[in-house]
């Protein structure tokens, strides 16, 4: 399966609870993955030692099997300055300025990019998926948060400080529930899966029998917002209350995206997204009401999955040996 | 004053009401300035000629005062396709896809670009005026209505269809009131200048003697929103509310825009940036309250005032002959 010889880079999307790896040629294609946990309660130092450790068993791994390592892309969650190689803040994994990129270069010896993994799933899908034929595109990742990445001439804008693109801290409901930033009203805070799957608990309440829906705790029903989707497809008066509520929030929320950034494509991924016709449909509609003198944006799911962090991991790293 | 043999660009900044134009050296400096009357109810033919007889007029002093006109830059408001060099949409102008650059071009014989008045002023500000010390800046202009550059590297981001930085149009108050553009809640509806003068002469009512403010119809109390300013920093309470509500609203966007951007400097043009401290004051510490993970950008006056649209369409017209 290997091409001998071939050149692959060593890709690592860290997430809070686990890590997607892989070896990735120049094209793209994947040569080899494999996934490990993260251990983030063991402290950022322990985390460091097992990207580190993971990163030197994925190149010896390329070399036993007759590619040659080129590169390392490092992706991390939260605030990273990509400029200066530095998680400075990922709540999930514990880092706070940790210099990952010097470690990881020091330690494997090869030309190591660090990203942020919102910013690198946006880049993959812009270059590789859902929006290859857009030379201007929002990637929005809708799971337990909200975040998006925007993608114009194949590079995601980073920010000033390693920041840009939190659509899921914009403010759409002045009155609405706390967010877990501390502000109130954030799209997070209403249209994430967690919201949504939150806030269907709250409405339906402790004392109902909650129909199929799984217990969550004494007295409180807890389903998931795929389920609550599924409940709204089937016409339950609550979940398409709740469901509607997400949707007119989160075009809300896509409708400023498009009249700051004038986006070609909007690519939704994350655990939300997989509601299909469910979500877009109706969304397509309240975007399309929302815009006036913008032109309405394609908007599409993702198509790679939850490996397209550790491809834009590899993008990165690929990147680096063009522009060191 | 003139150098003999300089070369300069030849810069016209075109709005609804009037035209900023002037010759502009290399190194910014200006060397020549006009203004001219636009008369856009003439219809856009009669528009464009004028555009180009200006343009011409303007090249012609400069060779007759011994400089080299070596390239036109042409900004217009509204929604403009810098790549394509068509003037989409602008309302005040009467424009609606007009390919402005190319008749110019024809006509001059100059290398010629076409761009966005806000964009070209937040350029202008980026690389000459109040954020000359920043990679990353928003530019925002607020006067009748509210629209914003983002300017990155040197270079003010277009977006896909010429409508990028559309800050005016961000949701902010939901239950808010109509926006020119025809959607509720709009930034612009609540905090431009016009809406603070529209909403203080509401409150105010038809019946109230309003002090010394002009009388703008029969039973109609209106002042402008300077004014207003001025009231509430003298303690008058319904002042002081309409403002804290622009301020507040205006916290708002700015808050939605530095989580979506990330920038080191906001700086605030147009009209209402004119109240100074009585603006600033209250707007730093409102955006400081709103802002959780992010850093806070630092929130300067533009310095340009209003010749930053033309410096910016001479900085657009120089740039075209580095990268022809």
């Amino acid at each position: 399966m290997a091409v001998n010889g071939g050149e692959v880079a060593v890709a690592l999307d860290v997430g809070g609870t686990g890590m997607k790896c892989a070896l990735v040629g120049a094209d793209g294609a994947v040569r080899h993955a494999e996934r490990h946990p993260t251990d983030a309660e063991r402290g950022p130092d322990a985390v460091v030692e097992t990207i580190l450790t993971v990163a030197e068993g994925l190149a010896g791994k390329a070399r036993a099997d007759g590619l040659t390592p080129t590169a390392l892309g490092i992706v991390v969650p939260g605030v990273v300055d990509e400029a200066r190689g530095v998680a400075v803040w990922s709540a999930n994994v514990g880092f706070r300025d940790v210099p990952l990129r010097e470690l990881a270069a020091r330690r494997l010896g090869l030309p190591t990019a660090l990203g942020h993994d919102v910013r690198a799933g946006g880049l993959a899908e812009a270059r590789l998926g859902a929006g290859r034929d857009a030379g201007h595109v929002l990637f929005v990742a809708i799971g337990t948060g909200i975040a998006a990445a925007h993608v114009v001439a194949s590079s995601a804008a980073t920010g000033a400080h390693g920041a840009a693109g939190e659509l899921g801290h914009i403010l759409v409901r002045p009155d609405g529930p706390i967010c877990g930033c501390g502000q109130r009203g954030c799209l997070e805070a209403v249209a994430s899966a967690s919201s949504v799957a939150r806030r269907y608990a709250e409405l339906i309440g402790p004392t109902s029998d909650g129909g199929s829906a799984a217990d969550a705790g004494p007295g409180r029903t807890m389903v998931t917002a795929a389920e609550v989707a599924a409940r709204a497809a089937a016409g339950e008066d609550l979940a398409t209350r709740v469901w509607r509520e997400a949707v007119e929030a989160l075009a809300d929320g896509l409708a400023t995206g498009q009249a700051l950034y004038d986006v070609e494509t909007i690519v939704l991924g994350g655990g939300l997204a997989q509601a299909g016709a469910g979500l877009f449909d109706p969304l397509r509609v309240a975007l399309r009401d929302r815009l006036t003198f913008h032109r309405e944006p394609r908007l599409v799911p993702a198509v790679l999955g939850d490996e397209a962090g550790c491809l834009g991991a590899a993008l990165l790293a690929l990147d680096k040996l063009e522009t060191p």
